[in-house]
């Protein structure tokens, strides 16, 4: 990926409030690729002490979407249209990452595969797997 | 529902971090119905103006969560083991409610419908629509 | 809908071998609708003498399809792109009938909801659903 | 995995109908891992040739319940919770491979992920991918 492309999508995540408000940073991104990253606080909880489904599901989402992004046009976008995810097991700790491959790329869909781990290194563990479909659609020009 | 119930359920609802962090508020709650609202600013969209997918679905499994949770016994919680959402338009607007109906209640697993409106009254429009499967497990003691 | 389309959704429908295979047969069809049944025999059951869930998710598939056929232009088809079931009951009895309704229709993708039934009348009980996402493509020319 | 056990799987697996008749056939199976394959016929064709998304899904959600029934004891069964499946291209040829892992083996669900292929060898190709959510529960009595 040459470094313009890689800069308009660094670009393009930060520029997504929500994400910007939840805290996901980006760490790497490749063609077909994305890692992402999230030090959780008190604020990402549910009711029960655990990692908030939502936190983890916005994450699996943006992540796919973002390296649904280096695969198409600059002239194109791409939005979520569906995905499903499967939390495995309760999460808890410091700190979410996320890595995303793209599966399918097409003309109209782009198909990914997002994994979330909690913890880090040899304590790292898998406790979502998202697969999202994304619709490729041409950028509202200015 | 007598009022004990839905107090402790409202309780939990507001208990819940990251639900007041984004700003989800319960509206309506009945045996297997849940109902929820989102005032939406400028935090919860994306690198497009739209709202973040993230914030869709974080609200549709909530209120999944929260609907599921009328129908277990009062020593027992709901944990989201897997939701799909379809996006089905890009939203806008000022206003998100999101309905949830049980569909199928079982000892271990409760399946819940989610539809998120954006919108109010005559312009209400579907956005988006999710299927979530709960499990049923044992409350912590304390 | 006129009864020359009606009549291409119906020839459409039984060329399908593998439909033809299982049994699955056309009740009813009208724009952003379908309605199928399937008499069940020993051949559809898994090896605890259920349903198999392949028959339901094969039912619940080809009649979104069906109803998705509806929404397209002459020129195009709708090919499945992903969909998600969850089997709420195990379904037993002599006869499943799938109602689909179309819940979005844009150029590129249609969703569509269907809902599989075990039993008939007031004995129906709802034993599957279904989201379901087409893509719309142009047809090949012969 | 023990001879016994393997056996006690292998009859399962063929004592399916539905598998029978498709025509499903198991070839490896090991602790939290199953691989079928199926000879592609008219048959298993829907209305434009391409091998139909029952057949696939049908396999990689038998795929992932044989998997699962690894992990088990023998008194337990699994049951299909629930399953998504994204249909990556249209898929011809005279060949289907599935290949299901367990990636969360717990007491009352087991999540299996199925890879279907087309072709063999160098020309196999991903057409299908499903998680697949698993219930266990007691086997009854005789």
């Amino acid at each position: 990926m040459n470094e313009k492309i890689e800069h308009v999508i660094r670009n393009t995540f930060n520029s997504a409030n929500f994400i910007r408000e939840v805290g996901y940073e980006l760490k790497d991104i490749k063609e077909g690729f994305c890692e992402t990253q999230l030090s959780i606080t008190e604020k990402h909880l549910q009711q029960d002490g655990f990692i908030h489904a939502g936190v983890m599901s916005t994450m699996a989402d943006h992540t796919a979407g973002t390296a649904g992004g280096t695969m198409v046009e600059t002239d194109q976008i791409v939005l979520t249209a569906e995905y499903k995810i499967n939390i495995l097991r309760p999460a808890t700790g410091k700190l979410l990452v996320c890595r995303a491959n793209v599966i399918k790329s097409g003309k109209v869909l782009v198909v990914v595969e997002s994994d979330v781990f909690s913890g880090s290194g040899d304590d790292e563990k898998l406790v979502a797997k998202a697969i999202v479909t994304l619709a490729v659609v041409g950028r509202k020009k200015a």
